[in-house]
């Protein structure tokens, strides 16, 4: 293996959502890819401007993770195989690796559950510290990639440390899972990153808390299919002065992600997340759709397309159309091992806040940055120039 | 207007090609442009990160040319009316800026003439310079929009300046209409630019010419399309490791161009502009094929279908399609209208040679510079910056 | 001009919408090919088959109808022409028709009117009997081209002619204005066809009038672009026994027919007779999505994407995806014409009731007959035979 | 097994191309329906109207045939796994069913042998009799799956049979290998069909021989992707009166397929089939084009995609696109089936010369009977009628 990364250190991975399609993806996909089974494409932090640079080694990584459902990964594996997203065999290969996460699972914490806020904050923070202890990790990132949660209703208690505190401490339901998930790493001093449109840190009273223990955190929706392609044209429309007129898009999702999608208030994250983009490209308004629709028949597999009409020279109108089709978790689980490593070269490089230089990887980038994929890139490579020389 | 633009220098643009549908476009667009009927809308000098640069301004250029057909410039603008390129009514509201432009086009160079080719060029070099001084023109930018050439065999007069101009001196037709027009053009020391994939300044010899008159040259072959696309999206794929197995694509090109581009020797030339630019991005061999085909039907339009095949994580294959449909000449004449001013600025500014920082515009960058559309985005911007604080 | 037809009648075409952009193309487009303007393209009373059928000919048609907006035809044609639906000049050569049909346009029924239902009734009544003289018809055919409304919640008085009757007599708004003009019509011994999918005369009430009476009907929701398609494609996958597994599609529409259906209550109508088609050609359950949206930017024209997942031998899994793009108003109006020719002769030939012969032009045909566009067109041309031998 | 068809009758399948991927996914195919692993989609005589025909059992079909490669059946059922073609595992499943195939593979005739024609016709007469006693057979049906030959100059022998023959006696190379086997299975009296675009018995010659022994054939060209949607689509824009103004498609080919048809001689044959379609079915001149594109990267699938630019009313120009992708030995491979049981029953039923009620399942239709596939549809059924009824 000639992955680029320091020796040492051995970094947890705490998967919120551990047995779902991603994360099923990431864990058998690394032990591939670290034992030699697979190349390395996909994989952002194996491209050569990572090289030297001090993230830990893939071979490093140790998963472990909470989840509310009880499939076993095993049998997740087995149904990714039948959908063509995992090779045929690579299950019964990383067999070993599989049952390992296995048994470091623990339940989630349940969207509608009656489980006081603290003491579910409590028993995540001490399954992640368990995990951490029983593995001899120097650290661990928290990732969060659960299903995507409905925005919760803007309650003041989000905005500072102190009220959000005393309302948990009464007991008071104000978070989400995916926010208690980022308050239990947070306040451990691990990093955390959110790879759905979920709340996970994004509340004013966690980036207080980040800022008080001085730890990293990022998110936030991995930009994995339609949204990367639009970063990607978004830009080229904007540099040759072509006036995008309108760009409507349809993404057709199967799988869990198209039933969970299904439910407006769920899809109306994600479409919050998508929709930013283009304006935040065009640097104007712009007529802007995008549906979401749930296609059993899909499966593990997303197909998105999308119809811009621009203008050009004189007003004369022409069009660019685009068909999209992926495995979603073969999208995703690369770069939720990129987020890892990444995530914690951060933290040990002493960052603190939402980690603004790795916006390339997300729909809807903390700490700013910007939409365009190419500024994304040339941030991210600033930046790990940084860590290099740093 | 507010078009960005010094004020004060008047800039002929000698369009070789002048009857064309790109010339023809460009002339009545500029003067739509200028006038205030249209906005800027294609014009990439227009843009926010162009303002102050020492560009000539937009109106200030005056137009002139050479071309083999007689078809009236009204004429065809009637026509680009009908095709839906040029805005119904355009023709009439412009008629004047036509008529001027009409009366400074004089005969071309055919392909298979038999005037001498020295006679051919002192021809080009009078009509030029006649144009200068009856119009009191600060200085010529000649622009290269005619049909594309075949790729002339190779010859030993093309590598040193001094056989060139002894071939040339014996009556030796070593040279095709775009590498004359480009010696006529560099010799008076004005700048030369090449929108087609034909030869022009891209042979030693006159690379040597430009160096020791000390002028600059652009090229080649305008970005209006596929390519510009495929050097958006190539990127992506590169930054994301996604692994690109196949690149297949076709370009439907109706009129003047699908029928010479039906010519498998034009085509050729088109072809290996067209083919450069994946391996370039992606660095690596990848199965790439790229077809024209000419379809009478489309007339002034041109559809191209991509479909690329990329390998994901674990090696899950995947795939996007795009198709992009645009008139070509819209596509073109602001680029035609930007390199003008741009040629001329770098002129103004000395420089000389290849301008690698106009890669943005072409297929095929001289100069160097790579295939990348953020690179050249960005190398673009800080040549701009250069000049501004020149 | 060799349109087929007879000799003789002149026939009123009333036109609900009369000022939409289907009714202006209709009016407009006739006056077009029955000056032999234009060819009579998209005319299927044109094809061969119907040669010598005893159909009104073209030059018999007589416009006239009710809109509830008073937007003048001439200043609709002019939208149209800019909008490239109708060509550049034709409004004007063909001002004189528009001019006769603006003289027959009257106030329409409004969805929210608080005028008493038999009022509005007989007003209707009145404007066609009275156009019917001023202009000497011979007949009139009532075509619904109208704003497509909300479905009327299901109503006892819906079912039977008596009940129905008092409940008018009554004052209640029990119909909904589409089938209020069906009720007009249909009493007159006027057919009435329905070119949207609103309830017009798709109601066991108005079914009893049209056999009372012995007077056909004919609708609904005309065929003429996703569905056309979908007829055409359906039947394909059903004859070669391969199995659809979804068919996802996406309809982008712009105009007022995009802003009426961005209202989920008059989408709902659409959708309905859009879903009709896939499981009565395929025979079985399929998983079927169609959406809606509303893309101001696209004007008079839509577009439709469909993504159809089908399995082969052994269940391989394979895809057709189509993009149709058209002028909605364009691909209408012929059909308006040759729907107002042929329920005409029907009346003529003495046919009462759902004329289930004219299936080939209706997303939901009544009087059944089947979705498969081969069958609907069989089943035409047998029709139009009989009508021919008499 | 509920497939349709008469007890009793054991009809050998002679494949040219026995090693081939269609040939492969035949044989594998069969035996996995024929045991009721798979449902019998693909399979028109699975559908209802065949029920009851008097066609052999699919479990009464029996494979044999010739190659020119020695490639194991289940090394290429290994690789059409792999390829996604055939279900994973079912290479094991079916396995006594290849090797019962292998033993009755012999060579095949190779396109430059040195073999006299008349002793490789006899060696393959010999082939299929043995094989036909050897496995007591009620008789065979021979049908042509092997490459795509280049058509072959035209020649004087070609005309009458006596000429042919005496040819042939003089060791004169004047047929393809495809045609040598139409010789040998009619002179034999079994009926052949060619589902290649090659030569085979479409010759006067040949079907001089039909004609004499009183044995039918059929063919050309199995129609499976770009040109089966092509049927379909086109009869929608005749009955529609709309004017198709250009057919632009492009055929992505991977596999042995497009490595074949990269050779042009080979292509023509394909592209001739593929060309007729358009004008048989709109009965007038239109601008087509077809390409043909080898990739090697897509293995055993194929990919086209189609643009029809049309002309509706008024001439306003609309678009449709398609594409269309799919495996193409499991598109083919159920059609064999199909044909081996109709040419058998036709054979039975006493029928001579081309089938031209087979027409549904070729490009280009021996026998005539017209390019509409819903056309080709109620003639198979009619025809399928007749046989029922005796």
């Amino acid at each position: 293996m000639t992955i680029a990364g320091i020796d040492g250190p051995r970094i947890g991975v705490w998967l919120l959502g551990a047995r779902g399609s991603v994360a099923t993806t990431t864990i058998a996909g690394h032990a591939a890819v670290a034992a030699g089974f697979a190349p390395t494409t996909g994989l952002v932090t194996a491209l050569a401007p990572f090289d030297g640079a001090p993230l830990p080694g893939l071979d490093g990584l140790v998963f472990g993770g909470s989840d509310v459902t009880d499939v076993p990964l095993a049998k997740r594996a087995e149904g990714l195989c039948e959908a063509g997203v995992l090779p045929a065999g690579l299950p019964d290969l990383v067999a070993a690796a599989l049952e390992d996460a296995e048994g470091e699972i623990r339940p989630g914490i349940a969207e509608d559950s009656d489980e006081p806020p603290l003491d579910a904050l409590r028993r995540l923070q001490a399954d992640i510290t368990g995990f951490a202890a029983r593995r001899s990790l120097d650290g661990v990132v928290v990732i969060n990639c659960a299903t995507t949660e409905p925005t919760p209703p803007a309650a003041p208690e989000h905005e500072r440390l102190e009220d959000l505190e005393r309302a948990l401490g009464e007991g008071r339901a104000v978070l989400p899972p995916s926010s208690l998930a980022a308050y239990a790493a947070l306040e451990l001093g691990f990093p955390f990153v959110d790879f759905t449109p979920s709340t996970g840190a994004h509340l004013p009273a966690l980036a207080e808390l980040a800022a008080l223990v001085g730890v990293p955190y990022a998110g936030r929706d991995g930009k994995t299919g339609e949204t990367l392609v639009k970063s990607a044209l978004a830009a080229m429309f904007a540099d040759r002065n072509l006036s995008v007129r309108s760009w409507s898009g349809v993404n057709l999702l199967g799988g869990g992600d198209g039933a969970a999608l299904a439910d407006p208030a769920r899809a109306a994250s994600k479409l919050r997340t998508k929709a930013q983009v283009l304006e935040g490209i065009l640097g104007t308004p712009v007529e802007h759709h995008v549906d979401i629709r749930n296609v059993a028949d899909l499966g593990e597999w997303k197909t998105a397309w999308d119809r811009i009409s621009f203008g050009g020279f004189l007003g004369v109108r022409m069009r660019l159309e685009f068909t999209w089709e992926g495995a979603d978790s073969a999208l995703a689980a690369p770069l939720v091992l990129d987020l890892a490593r990444l995530a914690w070269a951060a933290c040990q490089a002493g960052e603190s806040g939402a980690l603004d230089a790795l916006g390339f990887f997300f729909k809807e980038p903390l700490g700013g940055g910007g939409y365009r994929l190419d500024e994304q890139w040339d941030r991210l490579l600033r930046w790990v120039g940084e860590l290099r020389s740093g």
